[in-house]
């Protein structure tokens, strides 16, 4: 008897954006696999068994859940944000392709959420409301060089820069040099957003500029957003003022 | 009495992917404002007012949001997936950015949502499990030119491309254009993604490759997924193989 198996996102943090499909989801799974803090933000129910590992054990953790389903278990993977962008969802297929033959009858479903940059780009305003570039940071599973050529694309075309994992303890170094990258090419003036833990209690946002940006106010919960040329900042009242890209691009600005 | 304004986000179409904070910030508006099929997703309250307008006319749309906000009423402006992807928030912003003194003192909030182009993955495996580009090939708010030079950036540094706005009646060639551009620098096999109408009763998801894509299969309901030449396809018992993008890249594919 083979079971079920989904990989659900939570989204940033707030309940107020775990969606309804997300919830009943997590309700009627079996078994919850998943890294200890997003876990703990699932409502706990009855006789539904916990399997909480640690961050960096995505691979092992998604084996864990793949052997729980394949025992006819109604297993629920938590992710944060959206499972689909840097997290787990990209590890449970890794996991399916390199695993025993039984885990590819497995009903797999991936159920999408909110994902951390779209609530951070809320906070701000809209500085995804044009075309946009998603990298991460870390040279854990990638090479530094592939990174850089990234970065270098995406600052060259003018797109809006969004980067994940910009530094950890073990990587302290790389967003101060993928910050300077990007500065040969765009003003220093552009802006730029440090988003921090959002929509949780702790959430810090702070809007600063590319030539001021501190490369060590990014970690591991902190998503950052560099506009391209075209972004602009709108002052309000009171309050950090609104960034936004607008939808058109003059003929002048190409 | 100035109002307030919210830009909510009502997901790619399913009931069960809005958020609990989308349904209330609806629910407790006075006023709705929004594309009239959009709209027509969102339940029906009495004593609250719909305004409902046509597609491309998002400017207008804005402004008429920010008239109602402006004179005290509690504003809900509906936006299909998030509305900060090529959807309500950047108008809105560039609106108040335009337009009277007074409605920058209005209280605006962004809600964000579960993005088309997420759902669309979701279904399709992980296929924006990396680093990937998001572009909207409409020309008609910024130049042709400026659409090729970033897709051309996003495929010489392999990433994995999302085209929105892939095609309309009045723009049927563009589509064509961009994916014999990105077969210039990525093999004819890689994974393409036809996303129409995600999570809708008239969902059709079609897996296929760059090589054998037909671009008269993308319109304005249709989200594209271009894979990098990492992404995979992983065959599975029953129904179209899973297609990913690992989190990792071997040092020789660089």
């Amino acid at each position: 008897m083979t079971g079920r198996l989904a990989i659900v996102g939570i989204g940033p943090g707030a309940a107020e954006l775990v969606t309804p499909l997300a919830t009943e989801t997590l309700a009627a799974a079996t078994d919850l696999v998943g890294y200890g803090p997003y876990l703990a933000r699932v409502p706990e129910r009855p006789g539904q068994k916990r399997h909480a590992s640690d961050n960096r054990e995505e691979l092992a953790r998604a084996r864990e859940a793949l052997a729980l389903a394949v025992l006819g278990r109604n297993v629920a993977v938590v992710s944060s944000g959206d499972p689909g962008v840097f997290a787990m969802a990209s590890a449970m297929f890794e996991a399916i392709e390199t695993g025993l033959e039984a885990w590819k009858s497995i009903e797999v479903t991936v159920v999408p959420g909110v994902s951390a940059m779209f609530a951070a780009a809320a906070k701000a305003g809209a500085p995804l409301g044009h075309d946009f570039c998603v990298i991460s940071l870390s040279d854990n599973l990638k090479p530094w060089d592939l990174v850089l050529k990234r970065l270098e694309a995406a600052a060259v075309a003018d797109f809006v820069i969004v980067l994940y994992n910009p530094a950890s303890k073990a990587r302290p170094w790389q967003l101060g040099e993928a910050l300077d990258l990007i500065g040969r090419y765009r003003a220093s003036d552009a802006p730029v957003i440090f988003a921090r833990a959002v929509t949780q209690a702790d959430e810090h946002i702070e809007l600063t500029t590319l030539g001021r940006a501190d490369p060590s106010r990014g970690d591991m919960r902190t998503i950052i957003i560099v506009g391209s040329s075209a972004t602009k900042l709108i002052s309000r009242g009171a309050g950090e003022p609104f960034v936004y890209t607008p939808r058109h691009v003059e003929l002048a600005e190409t």
